[in-house]
């Protein structure tokens, strides 16, 4: 079944879907207007499944659910140390390409050792990269996978460990995908050359994203200092089971307090606009590192990482600035 | 303690809130920008306490939620047939009114007979302005409060059979309260004249919900004739425990199926703008009565109440619209 420019095993979502008795599936943003497209297909295959239609940025992106004995989360890869509640089948949407695209991206490698990385629908052809890369006169290098991530040389807004493992082993990386927010990730924790390739545009992105990582930066020290006057702080925690880190919240309640500012924990699953009118000054995202970085125009309150509050506080300084990660 | 223009019992908070280990604040839109506020007054009083940000629009909007051993929900009154988990503590918040301003509205009360109903933060007044008004002369009478209700004369926007149980021995409805929707609903339930009385204005409004009821009716019929070309219905079922009806949905979906249409379930708790996205043509919604109504403007699909379904295909008259409510 072709979903955009996605292709999505047909087989493998009746097999999955079979296997319980009342299914639910669950698609990211991109995928959600074919959800009746998908239930209509399951329907003439005899499966009346229902749409669970809650937010969904990533395998982490879950609750437990009643009602449901299957989830068909269609999209998104595993994240394989989570115990999901019903079981999850995740049915990955593939884009194909032809590797041949990223020789327009040899020129822009610095050295001849590169690490390579890459996301979700491109992920299945990392290995053929590798062996185009290395036929051109590279040695390329594909991280293991962490507990987090389903693939060698995948990684996440929120867990880069796959390419940092091999950071000191390379000279650049090449990271195959769409979207700036991993490429930037990477260069910030690696500080070595990140070239994009984007699949789905066909274009090669080198100097921008070292360009965009610092003027990322220096909006975030200019979150930072803004926040040194906020004296009350509302510190989110989610429940999404990938998500959430309530010791984490704790510890930074208790730092916060150490140094004088008035913190609370908030419980909130989707953050959303609501947090411009609670009576806070600035929040501590503990959820989803993306939320922080990615939506911060949306907000007219400040919302920090746990690794800026620290800054904020004194406890680390700004020249070790790191993307906040879930490892 | 003083919040908006509402009156919240200390002694009672505090009382409540010393009742659990782990206590969460819960706060309706309008009072969740004293979210710290509250959380700083509990602090103050050896209580920490976590602020439990999620949508918060009546005593209906609770799903279970774990880490937390007892939830103070300030400003709503309870739902006495909801069973909650953890256990919450509703703490009203009053406003407090002279009744005599009622006086104003006795010129637009039609017939000697009135039914009176208010809702939470005027609730307390009701045996007042009932007093009041039976001094100037009129036989008044309030209605038995119902499983969902906490006051006898408390109507919600899902339930007004408080109000509609009394109907037949009046001749006219005086509503104490805010708001518009709650006498529209109540005007379309009894077609009686219907008389306002806003405490917080001192404001009286009496032909006006004639009209605006009339209004609201002439754009639901123009939803629903609209709804006549749709062919793939999105059935959105929350798991709100006040607002859940499951069953509701399955026949919905089964009648909508015996008429030719696609039918599905949809599992979404805040129904939010993200239904503009999904390939349905047109929503039912068995959640909250009011997202149909008031929220329609938000969305560009179409959203129908279970009744106005049943309109659509023929299996209920035009001309016994109701108002959807939950009983």
């Amino acid at each position: 079944m072709k979903l955009k420019y996605y292709e999505v095993d047909e087989k493998e979502l009746l097999q999955e879907a079979k296997k319980g008795k009342r299914i639910a599936i669950k698609l990211p943003n991109g995928l959600s207007c074919y959800a009746c497209k998908i239930l209509s297909f399951l329907k003439n295959n005899g499966i009346d499944a229902i749409f669970l239609a809650e937010s969904c940025y990533g395998a982490c992106d879950f609750i437990f659910y009643d009602d449901i004995d299957r989830i068909i989360c269609i999209g998104e890869a595993e994240m394989p140390y989570l115990c999901y509640k019903p079981p999850v089948s995740f049915i990955e949407a593939k884009y194909d390409f032809d590797v041949k695209f990223i020789e327009e991206a040899l020129p822009f490698i610095e050295g001849r050792k590169v690490g390579i990385a890459s996301i979700t629908p491109f992920i299945h052809k990392i290995e053929e990269c590798k062996k185009f890369i290395e036929e051109k006169g590279y040695k390329a290098f594909i991280g293991d996978k962490s507990r987090r991530t389903a693939y060698n040389g995948q990684i996440l807004g929120c867990d880069i460990s796959s390419a940092t493992s091999i950071a000191n082993n390379v000279d650049s990386f090449l990271f195959i995908g769409d979207g700036f927010f991993h490429p930037l990730a990477l260069y910030i924790a690696v500080r070595k050359p990140v070239i994009v390739a984007n699949p789905i545009e066909k274009k090669i992105y080198s100097k921008e994203i070292e360009e965009m990582a610092e003027k990322m930066i220096k909006k975030r020290y200019a979150h930072i200092a803004k926040a040194t006057e906020c004296e009350k702080f509302g510190i989110i925690v989610t429940k999404k089971i990938g998500q959430r880190r309530l010791q984490l919240a704790n510890r930074l309640k208790k730092m916060l307090e150490r140094h004088q500012k008035e913190a609370f924990l908030i419980f909130m699953n989707d953050i959303n606009e609501a947090i411009n009118y609670f009576d806070f000054d600035c929040y501590v995202s503990t959820a989803c590192p993306r939320v922080a970085i990615d939506d911060a125009d949306r907000y007219e309150k400040l919302i920090l990482t746990p690794i800026e509050i620290e800054i904020l506080l004194g406890e680390r300084k700004w020249e070790n600035y790191e993307f906040d990660q879930i490892l």
